[in-house]
């Protein structure tokens, strides 16, 4: 069901340090009975050293699991930052008038039975956070597991995935949609030794969501890395800026995004009550602002493990140090398919190499061979020359089953040890089957280790990815320009109407003008110049020549009141019912371009986007498109061009001169820009085609529709 | 370097029983020196419970860790199986004399110094073999870690892997041509659990390949899944058989094949001294083997571990049981990717789920919510309608981190023993958190678990895809009809004998005719009918349009002598070397096909191959073509033809009528079975154009080259 409680304001104003760090914590509904839902977040307070106030809330006792209690929350005069909600749906409305009362700042809702099951729970859960927000209160839920701040023992959860045991504290934060999948990521990131700062679950997001947790935590100063879960998004723009200020931060994000395919699309919209958005979309905006969407729950938990360890590496250049020639040739695989850079050692360290072991490899990979377990210096050194000579900026060591040997174990971590100290800033990556103290050790050298190799490639290839965007050699994005907004006329606006706009925004179309009858046509053809191209014009005919209606290469007046003629016919015979605008008649495009199709939509989560592809079986067989959010500047439309599976047939294919790709990046980013200025006006704008010209010939929109929304007020803009 | 000691036959004749399960076996070094080669496998072997003879060979020696040693071989005097060499190359010669002198059957050779150190070792390598096989001695090694046979205690191998703790004793073989990787793969099945039968690294390979150890696994009755890691392959043919014997024998075999990228090929050529092959071509071995080719390591074990647990799924289809509506749509992502069918339940079903949980998501996936906790029994009884209504071959309950929870454990064991009980042919898998125990009762009920959903996802497809291949429904492969062998010409043939070829050899071939001159050109177009088409003939000229040898559309004698006048003066002026063989006059084409390429080539190590894909960019570009090993019946062709990307061109784009696809794969079927028959005479033969024209109207090949081998001795066929 859709969700209609959501705020219109993306802002994300208030801070949520109250929310997140509470100084005070009421527990409203806190009960004795081990495994009552009430009782187990006033157990897990109580439990793990939190210096705060903790305020247990139940009209029936004086005293909970050995706590003073209240009997409501306006019983308890002093602030209260914090009110934990764990009472049935029935009772929040009298629990929020009491904190309203109370002047709790902030609530925490365990409740179920609210937008999840229906228009009345959605009504309900409305008029909810309706008056909490009037009352200045934030609200995390309802229908969700809470949130606990690992870092400052807050535990404001019920889920008894904390009860089987506590994550141990370090800098990763979880934000999770979904409870279960939060509870599972708890417990994934506990029986992994991987180290929490924070961890929340959003559920129903009547107020605080996914964006708001990472804006949060973009500045929570315990947290390094956030770990996105999303199954859809309230609000595009509120999480395109929480995601700004993450990057701001220097603070890497990875997402699972559940709804990759159709079918995974469908389940997830049957399950989440939040608009889905098209997941190219959300592929765009991750690209965009640096998030890695992981490829499934290993990878994501793999790359937060490692950022919160390791560093990220200086350079692109990966070196591959192993004592197995075959799995070697295993991670050059992996490494190849990530695009790293596996560039060989230079020949002087080679020749060392040799020397030393005559029947190593010593390229990269590197294969030193079984000669290590004779020769246990031998890895050290080698690593050392990897590092000095060779200059990679992240070096993945393949052990094997050496982790578990008692002899090899310890010359790992000598050898991490020594070039942690001489290589500080270089990744160093460890693969071997190891148990935990050894992981441990290695983790402390700032050195992830992996068992298995094409996930230590994979992981390499991660890091490499934040150091563009977020190391200190990352160039900050730079501001698109952006224009004044404009609101797009409603509905489908024929095709002089669209390229009148799309010229004067700066896209290159083909000289043309409107004429209402042959007479004006044939006006309209003299000033523009023989040959000429004539159409029917009207806002109701997309396919043109699928009726007909459509006569090129007219040389004279003559064959263009023919024209005039046989299209008038055409149209009457074939769509008596469309709108007739009379025609359009443009100048005859030079011959030799390349057909490109550009275009502009709103999604109903993301806004506006740009799209590029090729035209024919490129897009409509291959698929073969390329999307950003708009607006992109020229450097990111050209990284969109770059990005298409067809981008060599623009770059000179078969002795063809290279298309003019400065041309076709102007007009992307000019349509992008147009697109983000009509904001909500825009329905979608489609180019069909763009003409790419050899370089220095420019590029061409020969045909156009600019489709505004219904709801659109304005006029033609 | 090239390996040139592999025999020349290709037959796996004799058994390898007595060496894989010998009753008696000598150590040649035995040593009690702990550590040394000599001592690791006389102690592995004296502590491992092996029934059969043990006879420790040191000339210095009575008594060799507490068991009676013998100075010889020669001096044993009964017979023995196998013998294990653990001495350095400069002893080994004399043991094979004595070897010999005492009738041994099989020989394990660990040295190293062989073909892996250069050519003076290939030559000592080759010698080796050479004299091993004229005695009748099989031989593993040189320069491997030996095999062990974990099913009848039997350890050939000085690895220190086994040392550090024994795998379990179970169903799977691994096979390694690297013994590195080899023995890795053993602590990590020692550490994850699986059970081994079976286990050996081939090394050098101067006898048994990989190849030979899979063909005896196929018989081995402890053996239920083959796991096999390739770097190369000296033999395509004995691959070949070995996999046909295994998927004969109904036995899975999933494999690692490095060198996927060039950067992997190149690193595993410059460690393997096997022929590496095209690795497009190792796919369609796979494929058309029944092989399942693992992504990684983690796949690789994984998928063996489902093989030796699990059961194949009756069908294809998915029944996705989840606590997480999240989670649910991950899994129903990664189907989608892996094509698995997650087909709806039932209403009737889904209304049943939806009375008893108003708000679980019924469909499939299934979430029944976090209802579970208050209704344990919930999740059975959903199971059993969803594979008792549903139908489905496989069920996927994912339990977030249920596995473990005190509480929820055995809920998940009672389950998976109902289910198993009420339905033995399914595949259940679990994804949850578990520890070993909760693992270890899971596979007793015959259910993989994994931690990762997403993984289990993958081990059903690779369980559906044996299913295929190798369930009781799956169809044998069809015989394809083989032609007598061939001898193609030496070298490039010209385009009129390549076509008289392929015409015989039941292509579509475009009516044309050879014509020495002018005249004869006249007569050929007279009795083809006009218009024809007129081409210079030369074997030298590959692309004949580009120097402006060929002419269109020619409709009397005239034009046909003006175009022959034209044509000689172009081959003149821009290839004045190329022999001159006169004239080709075909018929003119008719319009309207679509322009497909077929070819063949040899691939070195896995033989004849054929090609198929749709011109232009498809190929250039995007390189979308499909590889198979010829020869192929029309199913295979039709499959290769939809396994293109741009199988939707030929299958009615855009309101165009479908192509002829029996006609495309008779003309596949057609070339791959001349390909086979042409063998080791056969180079490439490409054909572009093949046109494909409308269902019924058949295809028709244009242009064709046949080059046979250089070496090949025969005439033309």
């Amino acid at each position: 069901m859709p969700d209609t409680t959501t705020p219109a304001s993306a802002a994300v104003s208030a801070s949520l340090d109250s929310f997140f760090s509470p100084r005070s914590i009421a527990i409203v509904g806190a009960s004795a009975s081990a495994g009552k839902i009430g009782a187990i977040p006033l157990r897990y307070q109580l439990e793990c050293g939190y210096q705060g106030k903790v305020y247990p809330i139940n009209p029936a006792r004086a005293e909970v699991q050995g706590v003073r209690a209240w009997p409501s929350l306006r019983g308890v005069e002093a602030p209260i930052d914090l009110a934990v909600f764990a009472v049935p749906s029935a009772q929040v409305d009298g629990a929020l008038d009491d904190a309203i009362a109370a002047g709790v700042r902030n609530i925490v809702l365990f409740s179920a039975g609210y937008a999840e099951v229906g228009a009345d729970g959605a009504a309900m859960q409305r008029r909810l956070a309706d008056k909490a927000r009037a009352a200045g209160i934030r609200l995390l839920g309802p229908n969700c597991l809470g949130f606990m701040n690992v870092a400052q023992d807050v535990y404001a959860t019920f889920s008894p995935v904390v009860g089987a045991g506590k994550a141990r504290a370090g800098s990763i934060a979880i934000v999770s949609q979904s409870g279960a999948f939060g509870a599972y990521a708890y417990a994934l990131a506990r029986e992994r030794g991987l180290g929490l700062s924070w961890w929340a679950t959003t559920g129903n997001e009547a107020d605080i969501q996914v964006a708001d947790c990472i804006a949060w935590l973009a500045a929570d100063p315990a947290t390094r890395v956030i770990l996105a879960y999303l199954e859809g998004c309230r609000d595009g723009e509120r999480l395109k800026a929480a995601l700004a200020l993450a990057r701001a931060h220097g603070k890497p994000v990875v997402a699972v995004k559940v709804g990759r395919t159709g079918l995974g699309a469908a389940a997830a919209a049957s399950h989440t009550a939040s608009l889905a958005g098209d997941d190219a979309v959300y592929d765009a905006l991750f690209r965009q602002y640096g998030v890695w969407r992981a490829h499934g729950i290993e990878e994501f938990f793999s790359i937060g493990y490692a950022l919160s360890v390791g560093r990220l590496p200086p350079n692109d250049k990966l070196g591959l140090l192993t004592v197995s020639g075959g799995v070697g040739a295993l991670m050059a695989d992996d490494a190849a398919d990530a695009g790293l850079d596996v560039a060989p050692m230079p020949e002087a360290a080679q020749r060392w190499l040799t020397e030393r072991v005559p029947f190593a490899a010593p390229r990269n990979p590197v294969d030193v061979t079984g000669q290590v377990t004779s020769d246990p210096g031998l890895l050290e050194a080698t690593a050392q020359r990897m590092l000095g000579d060779g200059g990679y900026g992240s070096l993945l060591v393949f052990l094997a089953a050496g982790g578990l040997s008692p002899s090899m174990a310890p010359v790992q971590t000598r050898m991490a040890a020594a070039l942690r100290a001489a290589w500080p800033d270089r990744l160093i990556v460890f693969s071997t089957l190891s148990h935990a103290p050894l992981r441990a050790e290695l983790d402390a050298l700032g050195c992830p280790s992996f068992d298995e190799p094409g996930r230590a490639v994979r992981v390499v290839a991660a890091l490499n990815h934040f150091r563009r965007h977020l190391g200190s050699g990352a160039a900050a994005p730079a501001p698109t320009p952006v224009l004044p907004a404009l609101a797009l006329a409603r509905g489908t606006q024929n095709e002089a109407d669209s390229m009148a706009l799309l010229g004067a925004h700066g896209l290159p179309c083909v000289p043309c003008r409107a004429a209402r009858d042959a007479d004006a046509a044939v006006a309209a053809a003299e000033a523009l110049g023989y040959p000429v191209a004539l159409k029917v014009l009207s806002r109701d005919i997309l396919h043109k020549s699928d009726i007909g209606g459509v006569a090129l290469g007219l040389a004279d007046a003559g064959a263009v009141r023919a024209a005039c003629a046989r299209l008038q016919d055409n149209l009457a015979r074939h769509a008596p019912q469309a709108v007739r605008e009379g025609f359009l008649v443009a100048r005859m495009a030079a011959r030799g371009g390349i057909e490109c199709i550009l275009g502009a939509h709103r999604d109903p989560v993301l806004g506006p986007v740009v799209m590029f592809g090729l035209g024919g079986v490129n897009v409509e067989v291959f698929q073969d498109v390329s999307f950003r959010l708009a607006p992109v500047d020229r450097a990111g439309a050209l990284e969109m061009i770059g990005a298409l599976r067809a981008a060599p047939l623009l770059c000179g294919h078969r002795g063809q001169p290279p298309a003019d790709l400065d041309a076709l990046a102007d007009a992307i980013a000019a349509l992008s820009r147009l697109a983000a200025a009509a904001g909500d006006s825009l329905e979608s704008i489609d180019i069909n085609p763009l003409l790419a010209y050899p370089a220095g010939a420019g590029a061409l929109a020969l045909d156009a529709v600019v489709t505004g929304t219904a709801a659109t007020a304005g006029p033609a803009a």
